[in-house]
């Protein structure tokens, strides 16, 4: 009746959170199981009530898996996703392994659902800073169209896992009791405290416009993302996207000012507004007067994609300014993949 | 010899870079004054090595005094400033009372420094966020011009004043013991232990698109002033300005994400580089290789504007996307002021 999910990178912060959106939504599981690095077999985890044993992944994990929800970074999946794919699974892959590759659809159901079923065992879940954004633009590009985007987004930590998250906390700690330290200060201090620093800087207290690797043009491959998976998901080549990423002390939920420009004029900033709260997946969060509009420590936990701050840009003709926050391991992760594999089963 | 300096609001945050920046750059000070509100009367403050006793603002606090430098709010300005200038004093104005009269000079030293001598007795210092701007893109004006500007910016909690820092610093305490607490929870947390709550929202690992107040279209005030100010400084109101401003939980230093169309396109991005690199008050801090670009745990208490992250924008024909980021106590406001005096002074 259900289906056999697999979960791999089940201890990761994503893996938990997979685990917790499949329960939260009733997901049909008849078995599931948790696979991760040798290193975390015989973990327990939790799952509708009931103990789940850490399995190590190996080519052999997915035999009768109907779906294998991937989230243990790309060389895991690059490694492990053909197997489950060959043993008839289909693979939802969180990481960017696959999702640039022409056979693989790189999927947000509020966007493009219908991609989906054209997988050929691998769909690729996009990235956490594009997936809110595309949810936020979709109504906006299918009633008015989409020339150009400029973003610029303020990102919570745990889009770089745990132990960017305990770097902050670990900050914060020591900027508290030392405030008035430069970042060579706070790295030196976290050095001798032989505490690890996963991100370049110290992310407390401070602001780094650095997301993932640079490349040779001066662009991150954080920005290169934004910039490739949102034409890919839109299926439209000629959407430009200028992004800069930015990682904010902030421990869950991405936030996003976006600039865009639209093909077609809007009448009034009231008819953008009910085309958005009309989208799927959006909240639109707009009463400044009341001081309401989406903020990342309201929108850690839920769901939805909040879009706020709606006003027009004078300086062009059909131009937009957005603030757009939103889960990053939820809908920018764990509940996208779920989503995902309801849509499958929808239509199975 | 040299000068009697007056410093209205001496004791607040600005009042007190003030000091700082004129002692530590040598200003010609032979008598100075600290002024402030009746409550501030008789505190102590050092200049020079000497104490310096505040005495209560009044009209009559200004005669002999060759600089009045205001940084103690709009209308303690406007009530005060025309008092001053009376006296013959020069009003250096940090508020924005007088930014947008068409009789007071805006003045960046970097920028617009000629038309500091048009004063009728009152100039005005901008905003903490337009400045940095302004000097960074001062040099590519000149190259190039620009004829668009779109900016997100990550504002620092000081440049809402001492209180907003205290805030910060409570919520921090608060969620630290108290991680996964909502925004209305730190709320009536701080509301039910009589803490002073500055800004409309809890800003510790938060992220506010709120600076200053909402008017009617729903850009707030701060977000004007980086409309009208840019154009004003640079005398050229044929430049667009798109902004979307944004507090973040950093104590000093704002950073921001400027993406600029130029008028003329450049050659290479190490044409730009070199460009920027040559432009007054500022330091290039590009080597993404190594990790380097501006950051506000270093620029804070320092001078310089610094702009990494240049990198062309490929989604226009002259296009630029900049990470800028200064100490919005002194570049912003106190050092800014201080340099419009030493102008005048430099052509007495």
């Amino acid at each position: 009746m259900g289906f056999r999910v697999a979960v791999c990178g089940a201890t990761g912060m994503v893996g938990r959170e997979m685990l917790k959106v499949l329960e939260q939504r009733k997901f049909p599981v008849d078995e599931l199981r948790a696979l991760a690095s040798a290193r975390s077999k015989g973990k327990e985890l939790e799952f509708q009530g009931k103990r789940v044993i850490v399995e190590e992944l190996t080519k052999d994990s997915f035999e009768g898996v109907d779906f294998a929800l991937f989230s243990a970074g790309g060389s895991v999946s690059k490694e492990f996703a053909p197997y489950a794919a060959k043993a008839g699974a289909v693979v939802i892959d969180n990481s960017s392994a696959f999702r640039m590759d022409k056979d693989v659809p790189l999927i947000v159901p509020e966007v493009n659902p219908d991609d989906a079923f054209k997988h050929k065992g691998i769909i690729a879940n996009p990235n956490c800073s594009t997936i809110q954004m595309v949810v936020a633009l979709k109504p906006l590009y299918d009633k008015y169209g989409i020339s150009r985007i400029v973003v610029s987004t303020y990102q919570s930590v745990s889009g770089w896992g745990k132990a960017a998250m305990d770097q902050l906390w670990q900050e914060v700690a020591l900027v508290s009791v030392n405030p008035g330290m430069g970042a060579e200060q706070v790295k030196d201090a976290l050095r001798s405290g032989k505490q690890k620093q996963v991100l370049a800087h110290p992310i407390a207290f401070n602001v780094l416009p650095h997301i993932d690797v640079f490349s040779d043009d001066g662009y991150t491959k954080e920005e290169f993302k934004m910039i490739n998976e949102t034409k890919k998901i839109f299926g439209d080549d000629s959407i430009l996207v200028s992004p800069t990423c930015v990682r904010v002390p902030v421990l869950i939920a991405h936030s996003e000012s976006v600039n865009v420009q639209l093909k077609k004029t809007f009448s009034s900033i009231d008819e953008v507004k009910d085309v958005l709260s009309k989208g799927k997946g959006i909240t639109v969060l707009d009463d400044v007067e009341n001081d309401v509009y989406p903020l990342a420590l309201d929108a850690a936990g839920k769901d939805d994609v909040f879009v706020g701050r709606i006003r027009p840009d004078k300086t062009v003709k059909s131009g937009l300014n957005l603030w757009i926050v939103s889960d990053n391991l939820r809908k920018g992760a764990a509940l996208n993949a779920v989503q995902i594999a309801e849509l499958l089963a929808s239509r199975r």
